[in-house]
C-alpha cells in the first residue's frame, strides 16, 4: 500500500493525469455517481474548512454578514438581464415536476407528469437574479444601504467536461452581493474585495496571483467590470481564482430596484458580486504539490505536525507518549494542530508515505534510542529534507519551520511563475512561445476581435489587464495599433 | 417605526400569528419568491451559525468528520430502499432537463426538449442513498470501519404547508451518517448522538427536550429505530427537535455495502445516520420569547449586551465611548459579544424597542448624568427589568447576568413543561384534557391501530417513548390491553 500510494504519475510525464491521482490519493475527493459531480472527502473537505474560516473572517472583518437564498430561481428571473441569461441558459439544471410516483409497470418510481409545475424552476448557477428580486423589497431609502451579504452555498452548472475541484457540475463556494448609493462605493467595494481574495491567496495559499480587470470578452455574465486574481500553475497554465463583478445598475434595473437618494430622488441601485470556490482547491494542490503527492501550506494544513512513534510494543508506546505529551500540549497551546499518530495496525513505513501523499507539513518520528539521546528526527514536506535535531526547544523550532514553510512555498511559487513570464513584442515569436506555457506580457489594441484571433489561433486568452506594474503604451503585437499597456496572455484551466 | 415594532400580536390572541410576525419584524426570515423558501436574513442567520458552530464543535470532539456529497441524487437510488421511497417520493423536486434555450417566439427562455435526461435526478430530501453508494466503495474490511461522517447541506422536500423555519420546502441542516461493523456499535453511536442533541437543546438552546424512541408509526423512513429529542413550545404542542436513526443493515442491503469482519467472513455494514436543521431556529423562538417579541439564550446571541449612548452632540458621545471603550474591551476579552450603538440616524426610543424585538439579553443606556453618577442603566430582555447599576465593576455583572439569564430561560421553559405535563388513564380524560395542549403520560398498548386510532379522534399523535422516567407497566386507556410504560402524547407541528 506504501508503495501504491508513491507510485504516482510523474508532472513531467502527464501533468493532468498526475494532478488527477493526487487527488484520489490523498483522499481528497472521488466521482460520485451523478455526472459532473464529485464527493468531497474529509480529508479535502477539512482543508476547504480552513479556507472557509479565514475567508469568513475577512469577509465579517470588512463588515459583512452572512444570509441565505433559496437554492431554485423561477425561470423568468433568468431571462430578465440579457447578458446574464445568455451565460448560463445553457447550463442550467431544470426542476419541472415535484412528485414521483410508483411506477404503473412495477419498475421502481417514475416522475408523476400530473405533478408538472406550472413554471419550471432552476437550480441557482449564481444568485444575482433571485438577491435582487428579494433587495427590492429591502431597500427604500439611501439609509437602507449598503447591504454588505454574503452566502455560502452551493451551485449548479451543467459543465460537459469536468475535473475534479477545477470544473465541476456541482460546485461550493461564497457569493457576496453588495448593494450601494453610488457608482463610487460600489466600485470600491469591487476592489476591496478583489483585494481581500488576493491577501487571501498570498497570504494562506501561498499563491501569488496577479491581480487584473478582465477584458470585455471574459466578463462575467451582466458585470460592467470584472476584476480577476489570475495563478500560474505548474505546468504554466493560468488559473483564473477568483472574481468580483462590479454590476453597475444592471441588476437593479432589471429587477426594479431603487432607492429615495439624500436629495429626494429616486435613483436605481448599484451593485457589485464577488466570489470563490472549491476551485481554490485545485490551485491549491496544482501550485505546490510535487510527484510524491499533496504539499500543504501550515495554515490551511488540517494536520500541521504529525508524531509518529516507532515502538515494538505497549510499553515502548507508553514512554514516547509521555516524553511527547508536554511538547503537543505547548504546540497545541500555540494553536499548532498536531496529531499523534499511535495506530498499530499501521507500519511506520505506511504512515510515512501517507502522510508524505497528504502534504503534511512537518512529520515527526521518534522511537526508544531517540529517547535516550534526547532527539527526534524531523522531516519537512516542502523539501523532504530530514534531519535529527534536539527534543529540547523542539516547539519553536517547529513554530520556526511552520512559518518558514509557509513562506518558502510562497516565494518557490513566486519565483516560478517570474522565470515563466516572459514579455514578447511579435505575434510570431508569441505563436512560439506560448507553447511553452507561462504568462507572456504583450501588447493589444483592446478589440475584442483581436483578443478572439489571438484565441483561436493560439489557444490563449487574455487573463487580465494588470492594476499594477508596467503601465507603458505601445503596439498591439497583431495589428500594430495602439495599447494602453501589456495585458497577460496565457493558456487557462 | 418603534412603535410598529412594538405592535404584536399577542400570543394568547393568536399564536400561530405571532410567531409569524415575530419571524417577520426580528429581522430572522421571510418568505421568498419560490413557493415554500425562505430567505434567511442575517439576523436569523447569525443565529443559526452560531448553533452551527457549537454543534459542529461537539460532532468533531465525538470524532465526526465533515464531508460532502452531491445534490442531486439519481431516481433510481429512490427506490432501492422501500420504505425510503415511501417516505420521499411524494415530496421530491425532480430536475429532467439540463438546459434551457430561447423561446422561438421571443419570450425569454424555454426548457429544451432536446435537453432531456435519460434518468432524471431529485434534488436530495435525505442523502442516506447516496451516501451509502459511494460507501460501498469505500468499505472492504473491518479496518475502514466505523465510517463517522457528517455533512452540512441544504436539503429539499416539496411540503404542501409551509412555516418559516417550522417546516419548508428547502431547509438547512446537518445530517450525520455513520457506518460500523456491529449492530451494538451502531446503537451506541445512535444513542450518542441523541445525547449530543440533547445536550445541545438543553445547555445552548436552553430548551429542555424529552428524549425518547419513536412509535413505528414515526419512524424515519427507513430505520429500525428513531430516537427523538422532544420540546414543548409555549402553545403546549410538541415540536420534534432532532432525531437520531438506528437504520441496521436496511442501506447497505439496499447498496450491497459489505465488509469482511475479524473472522474473514463478509457482512453487511450496520449503520446511522441523525440530523438536526433550521427547525431549531423554530424551537429556540417558541420557547423562549414573548409578546415583545425574540428572546435569546445568551450562548446563542449574536449580540449579548448592546450599549445605546444617550447623546446631544458628538462630544457627549465622545466622552461615552472613551469611558465605555474599556469595559467593551474587558468584556470582550471574557468572549462576551458586544455592541456600541452610537448610529446617529436613530434615536435611543427606537434602539430599544428594535434590540428588544431582536432579543438581545442585556441592554446598557447610558447617558451624561449617567457617567457623573459612575452609574448606568441595565435592562434584562428575559424579565424586562430595568435597574441602575454602578460602572465601577460591571464587566463581573454582566458576566453574572448573563449565566444567569441562561439559565433562568431553561428552568423557565422547564416549569413550563412540567406544569403542562400531566398524567392521564381514561380515554376519555384524555380526549377533554388534549385540548388544553400539553404534553399527556398515558398507558398505550404498543400497536399502531390504537396510536392511529387516537389521532384520528383527538389529532395527538405518540411523541415519543421516553428513555428516562417513571417505567412503571399499565394498561392500555384505550384498549385496556397491556402497556410497558406510559408514553408521551402531544399534538405537534
Amino acid at each position: 500500500m506504501a508503495k501504491e500510494l508513491k507510485n504516482f504519475t510523474k508532472r513531467s510525464d502527464n501533468y493532468s493525469q498526475w494532478y488527477n491521482e493526487l487527488v484520489l490519493k490523498a483522499d481528497l475527493a472521488e466521482q460520485s455517481a451523478v455526472r459532473g459531480c464529485m464527493v468531497i472527502k474529509p480529508y479535502g473537505y477539512a482543508i476547504w474548512e480552513k479556507m472557509q474560516a479565514e475567508l469568513d473572517r475577512m469577509f465579517k472583518e470588512t463588515g459583512h454578514q452572512n444570509a441565505y437564498f433559496p437554492l431554485l430561481i423561477p425561470k423568468s428571473f433568468m431571462s430578465r438581464e440579457a447578458d446574464h441569461v445568455e451565460g448560463f441558459a445553457k447550463e442550467c439544471a431544470v426542476v419541472t415536476h415535484y412528485r414521483l410516483k410508483n411506477d404503473p409497470d412495477g419498475n421502481g418510481v417514475v416522475v408523476d407528469p400530473a405533478a408538472r409545475l406550472e413554471e419550471e424552476y432552476i437550480i441557482r448557477p449564481t444568485s444575482e437574479t433571485i438577491i435582487w428580486n428579494t433587495y427590492r423589497n429591502w431597500i427604500n431609502s439611501y439609509r437602507d444601504l449598503p447591504i454588505l451579504v454574503n452566502q455560502w452555498a452551493n451551485v449548479f452548472r451543467w459543465e460537459m467536461r469536468t475535473r475534479m475541484f477545477l470544473r465541476t457540475a456541482e460546485f461550493l463556494w461564497q457569493e457576496g452581493h453588495t448593494a450601494h448609493a453610488t457608482k463610487e462605493e460600489a466600485e470600491e467595494e469591487a476592489h476591496r474585495m478583489l483585494e481581500v481574495y488576493a491577501d487571501f491567496a498570498e497570504n494562506f495559499m501561498a499563491v501569488p496571483v496577479v491581480k487584473g480587470v478582465k477584458s470585455p470578452n471574459e466578463r462575467f455574465a451582466g458585470a460592467l467590470d470584472t476584476f480577476t486574481i489570475e495563478a500560474m500553475m505548474q505546468d504554466g497554465k493560468a488559473l483564473q481564482s477568483g472574481t468580483s463583478h462590479f454590476l453597475g445598475q444592471n441588476f437593479a434595473k432589471a429587477f426594479d430596484v431603487t432607492f429615495m437618494n439624500k436629495d429626494n430622488k429616486q435613483e436605481y441601485v448599484w451593485a457589485t458580486s464577488w466570489g470563490v470556490s472549491t476551485r481554490l482547491m485545485g490551485a491549491l494542490i496544482m501550485t505546490h504539490s510535487d510527484d510524491n503527492g499533496l504539499v500543504l501550506p501550515p495554515r490551511l494544513a488540517p494536520i500541521q505536525v504529525v508524531i509518529v512513534p516507532i515502538f515494538k510494543d505497549s510499553e515502548g508506546l507508553e514512554a514516547i507518549r509521555n516524553r511527547m505529551e508536554p511538547i503537543m500540549a505547548e504546540l497545541r497551546k500555540r494553536g499548532i494542530r498536531v496529531k499523534f499518530d499511535d495506530a498499530d495496525n499501521k507500519r511506520p513505513g505506511f504512515k510515512f508515505a501517507d502522510y508524505e501523499v497528504k502534504g503534511v507539513p512537518v512529520r515527526l518520528a521518534v522511537g526508544a534510542r531517540d529517547l535516550e539521546n534526547g532527539t527526534i528526527e524531523l522531516m519537512r514536506r516542502d523539501t523532504l529534507e530530514k534531519r535529527v535535531v534536539n527534543l529540547e526547544g523542539i516547539e519553536n523550532l517547529i513554530s520556526d519551520e511552520l512559518e518558514d514553510i509557509q513562506k518558502s512555498l510562497f516565494e518557490r511559487a513566486l519565483k516560478f511563475r517570474e522565470d515563466h513570464t516572459i514579455t514578447v513584442d511579435s505575434y510570431d515569436e508569441f505563436k512560439e512561445k506560448i507553447e511553452e506555457g507561462g504568462f507572456i506580457l504583450a501588447h493589444w489594441d483592446g478589440t475584442p476581435e483581436t483578443e478572439e484571433k489571438i484565441k483561436e489561433e493560439t489557444k490563449a486568452t487574455i487573463r487580465c489587464i494588470p492594476l499594477e506594474g508596467d503601465k507603458t503604451p505601445g503596439k498591439c503585437m497583431v495589428t500594430g495599433k495602439p495599447s494602453a499597456q501589456r495585458v497577460v496572455f496565457a493558456r487557462s484551466y
